[in-house]
């Protein structure tokens, strides 16, 4: 078979939203592989918006992109060829791995992803990412009980349905707060959220909070932080769980954002506030996927994707993700 | 023996610094014993500064006095008479009680002093609530590990003191904030702490920390809120423990106060924010109390209080607290 791979490599750093400009396709040669690696042809990639800021030029919890190198991110791929004891040709593998048709891996920067009855896609969706941060971020951190009330801002989204749905499978009263009726209507419906508010069309968040939480709050879910984040302080309970996974509301600020102080509320209802990112829990990704995938095939777990087809169109799947003209997970099926 | 009790009221609520015409001396007479009680007689009072707090009319994790009743607080007392199975004529028991030179309690409400080679006023101060938040603080949330750096606000206070002796004991990096040049000196000279920086005279804390924390901060035991801790934030590690003990800096703040949005800093590091009051760890506090002791014998923990002589006195005592005059903890000697 040939061994030209196409590449897709950052060419400039966006300014707002990015463009196909942005993004430069060369072909390059693949060369032999080496004792301990394997060769991978891509199968699905993943976008994400996380990616947009790696495209910046400053220190986050992963290191910015490097302009004229390819573009990394989660991508399950089959093993064709094999130096490495633990893969055979034929395996499916997950990783974070360059945008290549065509590329080379160390043992340690994949994963056998385990054949369920389950697309391969889901492995970038529920199955990926998102479903692990949702996951292990509710495990972890959450530690959510029968009966207590788990609320879930930016709750429509990718990570927040699925949060959600987790909440409902462990008993609990689950309450999302999205931006459109649309979205409102989609977590009632498709994800079996117990209410859900419209942050836009809602005056006062802290009361409305209080009418679908007569018995307070034990577990957040913080997507957005901001105004919507500092109503939800006003109804922890004891011992309340916050679980600070975005704060996109922060995100474009010029200023170093403000809000209230959460420091009274921490102390007075002995509650926490706690960040993460995903890859904190990477040894144990599998017992993650393997309770995703069973919540799944039990029916309990609703997932939504779109699929692109055709490598050549990454750069437009990422950038409709800033349109949001996608339900779901977006996923490049190369 | 007499069966006749002094008792203090809380005869108004302060408007500002709490006055004698706050609180009001009454006799009354102490009925016979029931099953399961205790007749107590009270040998030393602690007066503390959160007192102030349940003086007013609000709610927070401990509901308010009510006025023309007893205040409470923690004291050391002796069995006089025993008609529960637990107790002894004899026995030294702590627990928080009324402002009584005599006083009746039920098993539930008191815990058996262990009479090691202390003062018995060490039980309301080191081996009290003060000891027991440090210990607690420090143990459930703060994880201290050996070489990581531990920053306290609020240093030269009660609790603070005691967290930067145990941050020393655990083998940490300690920088205290505290403000005056003469608390800075104390902290480096009696309590062991690494480095000290004070407020007040430091026109930029983000510099000032970055130059005595050259390798960041893991541990920041937070009891001032506000500007301070706001600084801190941009120098917290990978997975850096934030013990949320005080908010001083908003105690006194009629708005709702505001602060650096700390989701962000949290996401980015990993990082968690903790409340907590001593009490939830009521059921250890034998546990902490024995550590706490050992330390000491051990000389390596040093505390300093203030006694004070007669029951009368207890409402100057805690007047005083406000006036900055003592050193340590405030204790009454009845």
């Amino acid at each position: 078979m040939s061994n030209q791979t196409k590449v897709i490599l950052l060419n400039n750093r966006p300014e707002a939203t990015p463009e196909h400009s942005d993004f430069k396709f060369i072909e390059e040669t693949v060369p032999e592989i080496e004792t301990d690696q394997v060769l991978l042809k891509s199968l699905f990639v993943s976008v994400d918006p996380y990616l947009r800021g790696r495209m910046r030029d400053i220190k986050s919890y992963i290191p910015p992109f490097e302009l004229h190198q390819p573009i990394t991110s989660a991508i399950v791929a089959e093993v064709i060829e094999s130096k490495n004891d633990r893969y055979v040709k034929g395996d499916y593998v997950l990783g974070n791995l360059p945008w290549k048709t065509l590329l080379i891996a160390d043992g340690a920067s994949i994963q056998k992803v385990k054949k369920m009855d389950m697309p391969l896609s889901a492995y970038l969706g529920v199955l990926g990412m998102t479903g692990l941060t949702a996951y292990f971020g509710l495990e972890d951190i959450g530690k959510l009980k029968e009966g207590e009330t788990l609320v879930v801002s930016g709750a429509a989204g990718a990570v927040g349905s699925i949060v959600g749905q987790i909440g409902k499978i462990k008993g609990c009263r689950v309450v999302g707060i999205a931006g459109t009726d649309d979205k409102i209507n989609t977590l009632k419906k498709d994800f079996n959220f117990d209410e859900g508010i419209n942050y836009k069309t809602t005056d006062d968040m802290r009361k409305a909070l209080a009418q679908v939480c007569p018995d307070g709050i034990d577990v957040y879910w913080d997507n957005v932080g901001g105004a919507i984040s500092d109503a939800v302080l006003f109804h922890i309970n004891q011992f309340a769980r916050i679980i600070n996974c975005g704060a996109i509301a922060d995100y474009n600020e010029k200023e170093m954002p403000t809000s209230m102080s959460p420091q009274t509320f921490l102390i007075k209802n002995s509650a926490l506030m706690q960040g993460f990112i995903v890859s904190n829990y990477q040894k144990q990704f599998l017992e993650g996927i393997e309770q995703l995938a069973t919540w799944l095939q039990q029916g309990k777990l609703t997932h939504k994707e779109t699929i692109v087809e055709g490598f050549e169109h990454i750069p437009q799947a990422f950038i409709d993700l800033f349109n949001g003209t996608n339900t779901g997970k977006m996923v490049v099926k190369i």
